[in-house]
């Protein structure tokens, strides 16, 4: 099966890049990709599959019945951009001013659906049923994910599996991380309600400001202290609106904060240290406190023994421009692949795509872009570890 | 003299609230008085005066000259108004949008008028010369004193007198304050520059909004620690404009202060103080600052001897609705009289004016207002003190 | 009556002096003045006075009755020393290691004696009663004045008088000061209890230090935002208990705080505002507080009638030696001569002290020392204000 | 040569025994280990082996040279004890008061001299080199493995080897740890230096406890905004010497503060920090600071080949009672041993030791015990290190 998977795959590799390239131009906002949907169930028009669109939001799930009983793999990708303005000059450049895709989920898809096809041509090749999760609005909390896996789609599913191409890491380099790979995340907004005044006059007022801002140095203590050094764990505050006039004490500020954590059991510290302090902070500054505090993407975790054979089954594949298969430790972002990987032992790794003859930007710049080789790359990969999944010898693989 | 004068001003009773009606109808910015300064400057025309007009920016200088010698004394009233949306429901509520006479200088230029008028017509029967000051400007530093007084208007002045109404005090009720009597003050704006990033990396980034909140804790020592308990000092941070995405760190924010003191000393050591926090803020946190502390308006100190005898005088005069002449202790606003006050011995004081009949609302309020009767107050009491000071038996006073 | 009073003292020079260096070169600490007391009774052994010991504490009260009705007026004076080791080199120096009359208290009873041996012999020549009080234990909270005035010193007494020799005044000026005269104080102990652990893992412990330094920071806003600017507050954190291993977590520090408050409802403002952050401390850091607040001497007020009254007399003295007599502001130290003015209307006024010829040392300094003429300024000044205090125009002094 | 290592091992289990409980009664402190050391090097007296005393300190060097050519091992036990009052109620507790074997130093000793004896005995059986480093004074910095290495005991040696017994492992389960193993340390001791005054007037005096507690406050920075989230890195402030008198104000307080970093990056980035932070603070708060700061114990970094080598051998060996051998991840407390493992790639592996039939208490705790037959667990799992260090199979081991 892998053969002719790789074969089919090869053949596609310019409509892989129109399709990119298509994905690119015409970029839409999480939970608003109407017509980026509507192009991926086209893609499936004509092909002897079942597609189901409006999955969760935009989803689209794409069910390869092989009519043969077997294990059902789930593999997904996302596929919508970011608000960013794009600034890379590339002659498929977003033309929905102020929205790009600056963080590769057009390669995603676009390797994806390729893909995808080959697997529907050769779908009696394997036992079992492949689902392909073609995801909305992952960079949004609550994300996408979360509307999927409620209207089904990892119903009957034993895996799934996903990538990431990533333009900070070599082209020709693939990671896999067994284990916790990616941070949890909470956000939280509090807002710090006190009594404006004069700015002359303190005592007849109760300075927002000043309380938000020892909120701030107290807040440290939540990483510096409260937590073990083993584990990891950010709270950022990343707005402090507090804008007045200069010769008047502000009555409330509004913080917006946010939380990463690389288990459960550090989100949930974090979660009860930060409610802690803010109800210090009521009691010490005589405030009234508003916290909206909502965990949102877990802790992306990877199942070790899936992960550890995912990246011994990449490493003796040895293809055509993979130079090396690296397992790697966690990573700081948070991914809403977790949600799958919280109800099916599931593994993502990652896809080297830093541009070869150019300059390599950051995930969300507005001059990021991948080396589009690792499209193929990821195809191969993907075609590699999907017929290795459905192939005799990993049959007992849970 | 004062008998004439009660009377010609009591005779202009009517004239004096149309006025102040008129004016309230018409507020203007700070520095925008256009208007204003012209509806004066009409009002001495085919008087018997000397009338010089774009005094500093919008005053009106106006010169009573009696052609015989002996000293000069200035009185002054201002005639800016507030961006305030006006909510009093008044017949002759403000038609400027957004615009409102929120702190009566309306009242002051009404009484003052009529005032002068009468000056006018009995200047035959002083010595010396009185000098009119209608200041623009007196809600905005750096204020409209600093520019008349850069025109020329004290030259050859040798005392200066101001009145403010209050309606925070109970009308009939007259407020005199010897020595240090407003805060003087200072502003300071301060960008904190760290590197933005993302919220889950703080270790490549460097938090403006934790140097600044770290700031705001460290200046409260100012007060606490490094002025003198009997000091009269504040440091207030009224701004702290960090408003930012939740999950980005904050490159940079800007803070805005506002700082008190009742005297030089005190303005003076609060400055060293923050430029030193500012300066080590700069190293702990390996933040760049950018601070632009301006000192405007000073602290306003009234001539003591001046003072305690415009309290006597008053006292003995036994106005009518006055009902009580108290000697106060100084305030915390601050007010540009102070300029004059630098420059020759001066007395600012204080007229009750809280609404008989109906709730009194704080200066700068939205639905500020004054019982107009505290304009003859105010008018009855320049008076007395003008024909005081020309009188022989004050004839000594310095 | 005054000028035999004045010859009486001026006979008396020498033995006042004599007196003054017998009390300094034996000195004994507040509480514990068991021979000091002994030996001011003694001094009153065969004169015609009735003497009641062990007043309060050691405190001595000596009664002077003219056997005429008439007002009472009770004069004081301390005696205690302080835990300081002498470096005077003085040929009268302490004989008792490690305490000293750092504060002038020696000079207080001297005077006092002196006069109050006039007084006695010239009891037919005022009407009335005079009260000596001879105090203890100044100098410690609680300090003497509340056992005294337990044990009835002020029963039937109208007015209190008292003096304060000022190392730190110029020799040859007296102060008074009409109202607020010196702060009422407060002392804390807060035990900050968390868990004790190794300094390698903060997490299973809960770190005191923390806490305690945070709360160190966090009550910079009592005086720095929570008090009027125009009051006079102080909250000094004396003693930060926190020594312990370099690597092992402090389980507890013990912090002791001292308050100082220029009025009763600054006090009490304080108090609130101490103890409302304690209760917020131990919400945000999760630690246990122990806090043991006790308000100790009040704001010592002088009745303003009966001070400027008082200042009017002394400055029509027109005695040897005095240079000027001061209407002066209120002081930091607090004074427990406040318990008697909160009983009666009182007044505390200071002769200045500050020796002639060679360096003047602050009080309580190990180098302190008085220029002794101004024994002789506080008797003449103290009989003088006596005598007017019964003299017949007086009679209506409240 | 393993089995009759184990048999000669086996022999001498009850002198084994007997050696810990007499080191077990006799403890002497760190740096003063005089008859410890001499009670080590008579144990080797008549054995046909070159000892070496006083080597750094009062360490001991021990060679058994097989008189082949080979490689050169050197193992590692550690002697001194710590300054606890011991609480075990043990038959064999201390008899010097105040010292303690409360971390098991005594054990490693014990196990290390009876497997000395079989490996002299047995050093016709490997070619190469063994060095027995009994070493003193682990317990405080600088430490004894410093000394020892400048006087050469590494000399020639191509790898060390080192067992800690752990109280708080279950007995049974050895674990090893590849890679960093246990935290790089730093000690700093930082005073203060304001100026004193008078509590009631902090304005003439630089609050000294202000200061440092602002410090505390921005300390907490380090680990929570400059380190990366992935780093392991501590700093604690142990103690804050700060005692004084709650009435006045503190003039100089002492700070000593713990720091933790499992790389040496980590360790270099929070000296930095650390240093910056002072510095900002001498010009926040105008004080003078005074900062020692020392890097003492490296992180110790397990060459992770030799380790996992370690691992898979102990794990094939079977040993009676031991039930499993562990890969775990790195532990927070420091070790010199880290100093060889700097010099030589080296392995420092961990025998669990918790009492079985009582209770277990942590290291450094006056009721600390461990289960005696960890000492036979030790003695067994370094006797197949060792011998499978000298194997044929092994020696291209590096």
């Amino acid at each position: 099966m892998l053969e002719k998977l790789l074969a089919k795959i090869e053949e596609n590799k310019d409509q892989m890049i129109d399709i990119r390239r298509y994905l690119h131009e015409n970029p839409e906002l999480s939970f608003e990709e109407v017509n980026t949907s509507k192009y991926i169930a086209d893609f499936y028009k004509d092909k002897d599959v079942d597609v189901q669109t409006n999955v969760g939001n935009h989803g689209v799930k794409v069910t390869i019945d092989s009519g043969k009983p077997g294990k059902t793999l789930a593999i997904r990708a996302d596929f919508d951009a970011l608000p960013i303005e794009e600034a890379t000059g590339l002659p498929f450049a977003s033309k929905n001013p102020g929205v790009m895709h600056a963080c590769g989920h057009d390669a995603h898809t676009a390797y994806m659906l390729i893909l995808a096809d080959a697997l529907i041509e050769l779908k009696d090749e394997f036992e079992g049923k492949i689902v392909i999760i073609h995801q909305d609005a992952e960079e949004v909390p609550p994300g996408g994910a979360i509307g999927m896996i409620k209207d089904g789609v990892l119903a009957g599913v034993d895996n799934t599996f996903g990538i990431h191409v990533m333009s900070n890491k070599p082209y020709g380099v693939i990671h896999y991380v067994p284990g916790e790979a990616q941070n949890g995340r909470a956000k939280f907004v509090l807002k710090v309600q006190g009594v404006g005044g004069h700015g002359s006059s303190p005592h007849e007022a109760n300075d927002a400001i000043v309380a938000a801002s020892y909120f701030v140095t107290a807040i440290q203590t939540v990483v510096s202290r409260r937590l073990s050094p083993f584990d990891t764990g950010v709270v950022t505050i990343g707005s402090f609106d507090g804008k007045g006039s200069f010769n008047a004490i502000k009555d409330s500020v509004v913080l917006e904060g946010d939380v990463r954590g690389m288990s459960e059991e550090v989100r949930k510290k974090i979660e009860v240290e930060v409610k802690r302090i803010v109800k210090g902070l009521e009691v010490m500054y005589n405030v009234t406190c508003e916290l909206d505090y909502a965990n949102d993407y877990p802790v992306l975790y990877n199942d070790p023994e899936l992960t550890e054979h995912i990246g011994a089954v990449l490493s003796e594949a040895n293809f055509e421009d993979v130079t090396e298969v690296v397992k790697a430790g966690p990573m700081s972002p948070s991914e809403d692949f977790a949600y799958y990987a919280k109800e099916v032992p599931s593994s993502f790794f990652y896809v080297g795509a830093a541009p070869v003859d150019k300059e390599a930007f950051p995930h969300h710049h507005p001059k990021f872009d991948i080396e589009e080789g690792s499209m193929m790359i990821a195809a191969r990969a993907m075609a590699t570890v999907v017929a290795d999944y459905f192939s005799n010898d990993q049959s007992e693989n849970k």
